[in-house]
């Protein structure tokens, strides 16, 4: 039986072993794409043998979708982070949206959309991923009230807040070939005054009754 | 030479076969997606032989692009015919965001998400879809601002249409997994009543000037 002692050490090996071809399968899928990332390829690139890279994860699925939970959970870790130093005050809802807006257009989206477009005609991948991204949006949606400092129980707070990242998914595929971010940065400068309305108690959106006549 | 007789069905069985190649094109790339979409099972598909195929569409990027292309003039067509038919009156406003939210969870938008996604890797791919990328773009902004009958002049008429495009390609890909009908639903009830003030000329969206201080 190991002693404590090198029990604690092998562990933080596996662990660092597992976080290397974590970073590695979502490098490969930014730069290669589904078809182009093998389990073969990340393990090289990793710099880990291929026995142990099968060893933690046995099949390509089982590989990309730890990799995709692996790194949203680091990337809230970050998020969180980045906007505990935002100043407050009223230009704080703009730079949590700002902060948002890049993660929708970094790597980590990107190489998340190669996994939900591969998943459509795969049926593996499509049973591993369907169950991950359904908690990979309540967190995403969670992550967001929170940043935001708002109160979901409020009416039209949470349609807003999914109406935001709605928004944010559809420009990050609008920036998938081409950089996207005048437009962007225009579109959002805009939306985050709707934003800023639709969140404040006393300046909700019109509901039908309120709307004037026209 | 051929006489103008022989020459006019020519013409036109070389039409009709493009059309069902570009059709079983786009069928290939949402049944079998963009590594399981090859010329030879789209010739043999449409029913055409492989020497026409490679005559009318020599690459499998020049057979995509031109799928694409003409499956989103064919659409822009069944969209127009679609609204002329809709009754005039306030109702009219949901059932556009109803006819172009069909469409970005229609089988053109899964077909054209598959390419999108492949030319981000795939460099001859990428040069023949970027400039059709930007046409896409601006003849859906230009037919959704011409089925809501607005005036783009307007202040805050041009964003509005844009942020709804980008709403829908978000809710396009929230639905590739599995049926985000319901959501989509409830989330676009919202939005329908919110573009609708933003489309109003006198209950326009508030601006940083008309905020009440909070």
């Amino acid at each position: 039986m190991p002693t404590a002692s090198t029990r604690v050490p092998q562990q933080e090996r596996s662990r660092a072993t597992q976080a290397r071809l974590l970073e590695a399968t979502v490098e490969c899928l930014v730069e290669h794409g589904w078809s182009g990332t093998t389990t073969t390829v990340v393990a090289a690139r990793a710099g880990v043998s291929r026995g142990a890279q099968l060893h933690h994860y046995p099949t390509k699925a089982a590989l990309v979708t730890a990799a995709v939970t692996h790194l949203t959970e680091r990337r809230a870790v970050e998020l969180r982070t980045e906007a505990a130093a935002l100043p407050a005050g009223p230009r704080r809802l703009d730079r949590v949206v700002d902060l948002l807006a890049a993660a929708f257009t970094g790597p980590l989206f990107v190489a998340a959309l190669e996994l939900w477009v591969a998943a459509r005609t795969d049926a593996e991948l499509r049973d591993a991923l369907v169950p991950l991204e359904a908690r990979v949006g309540r967190e995403m949606h969670r992550l967001t009230v929170e940043l935001l400092g708002v109160d979901e129980r409020r009416p039209g707070v949470r349609e807003a807040v999914q109406a935001t990242l709605d928004l944010l998914r559809g420009l990050g595929v609008a920036n998938l070939l081409s950089d996207d971010s005048a437009r962007r940065a225009a579109l959002l400068h805009t939306w985050k005054r709707q934003l800023a309305a639709l969140l404040t108690p006393d300046a909700g959106p019109p509901t039908p009754g309120s709307a004037r006549p026209h």
